[in-house]
């Protein structure tokens, strides 16, 4: 087999085996496949939190066969985002995956998801991408563009049943579902709540940038969001809630890129609650990382939870 | 079963099923895929000529299922294009899939290919779809993200081991080429040489369109593109041999939109024959028509063959 595995220090603990290359990938799961073994990925940039081993495990208990991908992909960051600084930390991701039962981890090099000639780009218009993170200068469809490019080649690769992904970034996974549903990917996605610190900050691997007084003041996010569901099914207008939002933020110190509520499912824009379910979103700057956020109300569904629920989740 | 099935008059005829859903495909072959079936598709837009025969002939030989997909794919066409007036005739192309042994006709309506929401692309960049059909006033970049986009969709649909394209449209085959590699769809592209009339005119459904008189007139097409191969192999400079080329056209009366030498793999211009495999490619009207056509020139392997050959074939 030229397949490494990795595996800790004594024989009781678990192990992986890393592909490289999607050949061997391919080769590696053409005998399940053929087997009728229901396959699950999971898509990573790595530095695993809980919310990843949350997916993780959500893969192990509803599929035969776990894969999880680990590449941190060029093609989605922008030209002033921290791509050079992303944390990484390859042994203990592995050593994490193989501890949630992951089957395979598919880590290749840049080259061989972009090879030379590279020239195919998957793109969802529209709303979904040009708003909220919709500003160009910032990070904008071309963001969405690298997450939907690569995506795709992840489920051409592994050829999964269930796909799996965080509801911390809502508009990726409203995103990703309206890709697999217009180019009908035989696959379903299946999007998980956000996994939070005791104090409510969603977990992420840019929280690694946080000083201890950052930390601190990143709370804010969950707390501003947590205001606008409060004073929006408290019955304030919608406008005043975000606004009890921003109170909380700027009590923080902190100045948002966005606070916005949007349809949940098409993220049109939406000036009142109604009878669909609301997103509110948030990013903002906290110290040298960029945190994102947002809840779910769902006035129909008991209101919608904090840290629960996710928008049109099949 | 809620499948149409289409049999002609006698019992002796052949018969093939017709799918008008993409839920139902997906049903139809999830038995056949898990039994280990090779499951070729052939994409066509309908009005099936010896062409397309040859690509289901070449299906049915090398696969142990072979589904058609029949759709005149609306996005493929510019907006002064002949949408509304491309021929049609489905009674006489099941008829023609059944006789050809294949198992399944994709037909879908236009809805149940973009429902409304609908809002992804699949696009191949740079020179392979910048050039020759570039001139967005006519065909241009839109033309391929149709086609390739529409591809991607029917590759999530039928998920095929082997898709066949023919090589007329050497240019769309290129970029269907591309897009699989560089999207890791798990799919062989076959690509098989043109299909001629007698006089060496290219098969293509736009031929109904020709009257007598421009019917006539169409065979300079590859007329042409025979006197630039046989003056460039004969070593005239490639300049020289275009304008040969031309010479043929104008005899005719006919001013293409484009007689140009390419690299056949990446559409990069050449200025002279070298060790590469050359395409020649021509587009012209004639009379209502819009028609195209191409020969490979290949030096270094026997030249190359006006109607047998394809540039990069697996």
């Amino acid at each position: 087999m030229d397949l490494d595995l990795v595996s800790p220090a004594t024989s009781n603990d678990p192990a992986v085996s890393v592909i490289r290359a999607k050949a061997q990938l391919r080769r590696a799961l053409e005998r399940p496949r053929r087997e009728g073994l229901r396959i699950g990925l999971v898509p990573t940039m790595g530095y695993l939190h809980d919310g990843h081993l949350s997916l993780l495990r959500a893969a192990r208990a509803e599929c035969d066969l776990v894969v999880m991908s680990l590449f941190v992909n060029p093609t989605q960051f922008g030209p002033g985002e921290d791509l050079d600084r992303y944390p990484r930390d390859e042994e203990r991701d592995l050593w994490l995956a193989a501890e949630a039962g992951v089957d395979f981890v598919y880590a290749p090099p840049v080259e061989e998801v972009y090879p030379e000639g590279f020239a195919t780009t998957v793109a969802v218009g529209g709303p979904l991408t040009e708003v909220l993170d919709g500003d160009p200068s910032r990070r904008g469809p071309s963001h969405f563009r690298g997450v939907t490019t690569v995506v795709a080649k992840l489920l051409n690769s592994v050829g999964p049943d269930v796909a799996y992904f965080g509801q911390k970034d809502a508009q990726q996974a409203a995103v990703v579902r309206r890709m697999v549903r217009d180019l009908d990917f035989p696959v379903r996605i299946a999007v998980l709540p956000t996994v939070r610190e005791p104090d409510g900050l969603a977990m992420s691997s840019r929280n690694a940038y946080l000083e201890p007084a950052d930390r601190e003041r990143a709370v804010a996010l969950s707390r501003a969001l947590a205001a606008v569901r409060d004073a929006a099914l408290g019955g304030s207008p919608l406008a005043a809630a975000l606004a009890a939002g921003e109170a909380e933020l700027a009590a923080a110190g902190i100045e948002p890129e966005y606070l916005e509520a949007r349809d949940a499912e098409t993220f049109a824009a939406v000036a009142e609650l109604g009878a669909r379910p609301v997103l509110v979103a948030v990013a903002a700057p906290v110290g040298p990382a960029r945190l994102i956020d947002n809840v779910l109300i769902d006035p129909a569904n008991h209101g919608g939870e904090a840290a629960t629920s996710s928008p049109g989740n099949d």
